[in-house]
């Protein structure tokens, strides 16, 4: 344990150094990888692992990993690797994980309730602490645990609760409507799965689209190109 | 329609002059973006659009759109812009949404549910066929007008019926089983939401990963780096 504070203690100093705002937005941008496989290995139990080792399993050289994680002070030690706890807790701080942000889901149908159910907020810092409904059937009762309101007291809720993430799975229909009132209640960020593009009148009002469809459309033409291949050969 | 069909005449002859598989893959990335944005245009009952405008929308820059659709043959015309319905055959066509692909999605919980229902496929070309799921009380039904079965006749199901496209939305304990089910059946593309890497003995089943968690992150990154401006301001 000594050894492992000590290079605790190494990699704070050298953190310090490196000042805040400082990491590439191309780095960044790579960090929610970098958490996931981290979060994987530590949830199997693992302490350290090697930059080489590490760029095996994310498929990305050596060299880029040493680069990204030097941006803010994980540094590896030579014969030791990377602490993937301090890691992890890093990325953690500069993504916001450890703000621990609120958040409701407004829309219960299957991809409302699919969000309602996933680990994946959870492991992110973010806490669902409601969802919204127009359906009085569900209205008052619990899903996964949360508790179902109408939408009709989104607005109040918002407002009340602070929430920070509004997690939009309506209909393309009501996406507009639903994503201002919450804009309007001061939430921060909309996580928008209403395929299609939200212009809110508040330019402070953050918006992150899921276009699941441009991925399948991705996928169409990877098939394509490689049965292109397949026909050339012949 | 006298001067749209000779200016169709001009874009073929013009794009036969692009030679195929020369669409740079930044170009190839981008597309599915256009072809969502052209398709809504066209359900809006638009013929054609100018660059500018298009770019207005896009938010990208009228010379970066000129640059990309110039690629494969989409040259717009002075005074007129592009004919809508020819770029979004001629991108549909290039990314393979004209090949008809057939898909299963394996797990009918709530996303499968969300991905039986979503009118993503059919815009993209791509028929659902089938679902699969272990729980007898489902086997059999149908659930949005797509049969259920036995995820036991799997790998019969995907053999004889030629399946392209499998979507995986099992949990993690079983994804790579049912993943490498589909791969030896010979489904050529599995589009993964099972929230792992899937690292299959077959080289030619292409992976298209979803990681929503990725995309919750950069969501909560934005929110933190906006809320560290607003303190910096005070």
């Amino acid at each position: 344990m000594e050894s492992i504070d000590k290079i605790h203690g190494t990699f704070e100093r050298r953190a310090a150094e490196v000042k805040e705002g400082n990491v590439p937005s191309a780095v960044i941008k790579r960090l929610p990888r970098y958490h996931r496989y981290l979060t994987d290995l530590l949830e199997a139990g693992r302490l350290r692992i090697s930059s080489s080792e590490l760029s095996k399993i994310m498929n990305v050289t050596a060299s880029q990993i040493r680069q990204d994680l030097n941006c803010f002070g994980g540094f590896g030690q030579q014969g030791y690797g990377y602490n993937i706890k301090y890691l992890t807790a890093k990325i953690s701080e500069l993504l916001g994980v450890t703000e621990g942000y609120d958040a409701v889901i407004v829309g219960a149908g299957n991809l409302g309730r699919a969000l309602a159910s996933t680990r994946m907020f959870g492991r992110r810092g973010v806490r669902r602490i409601a969802l919204f409904d127009i359906d009085e059937k569900i209205v008052g009762t619990e899903i996964y645990g949360i508790k179902v309101y109408h939408t009709d007291e989104l607005y109040e809720f918002c407002k009340k609760e602070k929430i920070a993430i509004g997690v939009l799975t309506v209909p393309k229909s009501a996406a507009y409507h639903v994503a201002k009132t919450m804009s309007d209640a001061g939430v921060r960020g909309i996580w928008n799965f209403a395929n299609m593009e939200l212009k809110l009148d508040n330019p402070d009002t953050i918006v992150e689209n899921i276009h699941l469809g441009d991925s399948l459309m991705t996928l169409c033409y990877k098939i394509k190109e490689a049965g292109e291949k397949e026909d050339n050969k012949d």
